[in-house]
């Protein structure tokens, strides 16, 4: 495919980087992009020469920003749960939805009853939505299999979103998600005998870009965490960790000793745990769908974020259970509306900080260098984007050399 | 344009009648249209032999709902107010908002600036949102222009939508939604000198369907509502109020006496006012957007409302300020997160009970009579139009002749 050289002209440019004007903004900027990349980027009335070549758009006042990134989904899984949904809504008891097969038992069965095939078209009809919402990256994890051959398939998935769609996928391995049923009260031996070697396994054919686990009293204890993150370690794997979503069990004081990059949910973090994430740069990953499916009541510590410089990203944290959040531009919308995050927090929480969250140096700002992953949108001032609650501006989106 | 026939076959439809299935769900059914009209609904096993002629369209197992109804919008209107939307959240006083123009003074002012084609336009862009989740019908209200010109022109845009684009639109008129600045202090004479004025003006104009109000501390008290329902009952208009949303003033009581085709939002109404919309036979409409936006934490009475039979309705209440929710669909979660009505409850709130709280008696239900207005769904069963965040799967809308 010839690499293109585009001059997108007549934009406002929301660039993310750090700058004096909110949004990093330059106004009447122009873009040139070539080989995939941007090349420059400033003011349109000052358009160096060696750029005039390339084939111009007119963007009329449009707004362009980095290309939007999703940094923590689970949206390769089989089944959904909607009948579970209505038989809670319907006044079932935890324990009736466990005896009709509901609960997470019930996805990690239709994972690993569904195909390569199955798995890959289910998860192509909600990657479609967020590419509609000019999502040029998204990461995705394992974590439904909770066997060796089913942990490898959701991966192989995830990579090969990449080859139907333009559309970049990191993936995280997630052995440590829960416990399957068939090692009920032995959470250990799961650890050893099917988590290790599935990641073992699953490194060795490149499926891996970082190691994730979940922290809580459902789901596995901090030791047990330790042994898998020692694993990646030996892998040469960086770290990630679900925490402090229900309770405070030092999940992200853990993370950050292992220089995690990012510490996911945190509702429950105290200021010690804070801090160990600013001290070891850990972004913290900010998922208010699952905080408004589970009709949570603690906000993550955002203050105390801010107080102590840890980065913020957001994501959907798109699972079938607590999360059926398909929409990375809603997402923006409950930061700002439920944990009282600011517009331009939110942006970058889905741009360069959601691109550190996933150890990306190429991508989430506009700036020379950086990949031509960009999103044009319909919209006047870049606080649209988090204001309105399913609206979608976007006018294009434009992925490396692919538009 | 011809009349069409046509037979859609091998589909489930959740038709909303009341009958013994949830839903009212005939499954392996068939329904057959023609000259607009739903003329027949049953088995797919017994289509009966005058149908069989007709076009036939098998959908493969897909959902069929009746076209679905946004009982309560303000989608007419002037402006945004993301940026205030951004002040807010970086700290800003409603006394410095109000200062710098926000508010609803200014969506006013937009409304009033902007040309008959200016509004147009840009609810253009919001209904098509509302067509793409297979809004058939949807109410469009008045009130961001509190003079009688602007009064008009929103309801002449209104009225226009049905000419621009295949949907039924309904009017309010929302006259008494607030006292402009240049009545301060003088609500009575605004009313007189302006809101009642407008309506007759309007209602000669043949652009007048219902009549509106908003009944709060911060809007109009009930003698002055009274005042403007009187004028209606004169014009033989039905009433409906924006009722109990912040306080307890006995709006929903008085719209009862008039005999109100709905009270709306009605987060503070008691027993005593739950029964009186019960013995009216007034819809209550659901606004869980407005309450998500405002972060507000006392829920509607939604059991009292089961207890005494009161039908509920669910809208977007789509406006600038309050609710920039431009997605019925992700009402149907809201309503059921939120306020954790049944996802039965919630489609019925978004298609038999929202033509009720309009005084239709033509749609909302898949039955013979009916119009041909439907949505056709890729998803297995109707709770997922609920259980989905941000996801869209509507396959066809079918409205009337035009699909
Ligand atoms: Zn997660
Ligand atoms: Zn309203």
């Amino acid at each position: 495919m010839p690499k293109q050289n585009r001059l997108l002209t007549d934009l406002n440019a929301a660039t993310m980087t750090q700058t004096d004007a909110s949004y990093g903004m330059i106004e009447d900027a122009a873009i040139a992009l070539e080989g995939g990349q941007i090349v420059w980027i400033g003011s349109d009335a000052s358009i160096p020469a060696q750029y005039q070549s390339f084939e111009k758009t007119s963007l009329d006042g449009k707004l362009v920003t980095p290309g939007l990134i999703d940094c923590h989904t689970h949206i390769v899984h089989g089944g959904d749960r909607a009948v579970e949904f209505e038989m809670r809504l319907n006044g079932a008891s935890y324990e009736e939805v466990a005896r009709a097969g509901g609960g997470i038992v019930s996805t990690v069965t239709a994972t690993r009853n569904a195909s390569e095939a199955e798995l890959t078209d289910e998860a192509l009809r909600r990657v479609d939505v967020l590419i509609s919402e000019g999502v040029t990256t998204l990461e995705i994890k394992s974590g439904y299999g909770l066997d060796i051959e089913t942990e490898l398939r959701m991966l192989r998935v995830a990579r090969s979103i990449a080859n139907h769609r333009p559309v970049q996928v990191v993936t995280s391995f997630l052995g440590a998600h829960a416990t399957p049923a068939e090692y009920k009260d032995r959470d250990d031996v799961y650890i050893d005998e099917v988590c290790i070697p599935a990641l073992r396994a699953a490194h060795a054919e490149g499926l891996v870009d970082a190691v994730d686990g979940f922290c809580e009293g459902i789901a596995f204890q901090p030791d047990q965490i330790a042994r898998v993150f020692e694993v990646a370690k030996e892998l040469g794997l960086p770290v990630k960790l679900h925490a402090e979503q229900l309770s405070n069990l030092g999940g992200a004081k853990l993370a950050a000793r292992y220089g995690a990059l990012s510490a996911d949910h945190i509702e429950y973090l105290d200021e010690d745990g804070v801090k160990a994430l600013s001290d070891a740069g850990t972004v913290a990953v900010i998922l208010p769908g699952a905080f408004y499916t589970l009709r949570e009541t603690q906000a993550p510590p955002i203050d105390l974020l801010r107080k102590h410089g840890v980065p913020m990203a957001l994501a959907t944290d798109i699972n079938p259970g607590s999360s059926p959040l398909n929409s990375l531009l809603l997402t923006l919308n409950m930061g700002c509306t439920l944990f009282r995050m600011t517009p331009e927090e939110a942006l970058r929480g889905v741009t360069v900080q959601a691109a550190r969250a996933l150890g990306l140096t190429d991508q989430g700002t506009l700036a020379a260098g950086q990949k031509a992953d960009l999103a044009v949108w319909d919209v006047k001032h870049p606080a649209e984007l988090a204001y309105r609650i399913g609206f979608n501006p976007l006018h294009t989106r434009i992925f490396g050399d692919l538009t």
